[in-house]
């Protein structure tokens, strides 16, 4: 497994992570298999979605309105930031991406995004890559 | 890797492609393993749940209610789909499943699904089947 | 693959399963891989967060806003529980974790939680490790 660093510099932001991804299955030298992307946070997500600048901002705002900051969750008497928690979970923690030909599989408009939800923070992503 | 096409007939849509994953699961000869699922689009997702049609319908209803279309998305200056993308970001682009005894591991109700969001066109499904 | 039942007590409810997964990873042997953990059911969920007390009310509380309980649903014709089956994708049916040193590689506030959105009931989760 590769660990990698992640700095995000915002309070919420996409940090495109596709070429660290291709780099660990190139070192891997799995030819047939698959990628397992991880953040071992629990305020972020790893999801697979098209990069435009736009959509990105879109995709902040869009979880910002469906876990509101501050909307009286029990556990922000804990920590204050339930809702980046939510949106974690709404987004996921994992992703698993197909191997072929010594590639990772993703389509033309696809790339692998690790979504900071309770930056900045220094964090880690983890790549598995499974197969021959 | 297997890929299948998939044609969708329909601007939201969900097809059932349970038996072409079962097909690589048989023509990959793998006995304990794990099936990825995977679209290489951003506007579509796969799921698994109850392919019942009264809840795929539920489904497509609900997910326009979480992101509407045309709600002010500034990824729609660019493109006019950007709720097809974060539906797709909500629902996944990937699964994977295990395969024990050389079959999926499915529950009794569960089937895999692809999710058309902003249909119709030719689409695709990446299937690998890891393990022995 | 190993299953373990998993008895819910509650109509909603937050499982810690990360024992049972890490007791499956020692019980494979593999040193290399990942584990993927799925749950054979359309209305339980399985993900990845972290386990506090409070965090876990609020999120049963924030999907039974996300997805209401009898809101007109067209399978509640046939079910009446058409609320979980959309709760439960929106949240996933399986999750990757990668294995490396012969231990699941979660994060230190990480845990494998086994979300019931139906019950109480008597559940099961499968878990199948790959690697070397």
């Amino acid at each position: 497994m590769e660990t990698f660093p992640v700095e995000t510099r915002e309070r919420t932001e996409v940090v495109d992570v596709t070429g660290l991804v291709e780099g660990a299955v190139r070192n891997s030298g799995v030819h047939e298999g698959a990628a397992v992307v991880q953040t071992p946070h629990t305020t972020t997500a790893v999801v697979i979605n098209e990069r435009e600048g736009r959509l990105m901002q879109d995709l902040l705002d869009w979880a910002a309105r469906m876990a509101p900051d501050g909307a009286g969750y029990r556990h922000d008497g804990i920590d204050g930031n339930a809702h980046a928690h939510l949106r974690g979970i709404m987004m996921g923690a994992s992703v698993s991406v197909p191997v072929t030909e010594g590639r990772l599989a993703l389509g033309t408009w696809q790339s692998v995004l690790f979504v900071e939800l309770d930056g900045p923070r220094s964090r880690r992503l983890n790549v598995q890559v499974l197969g021959d």
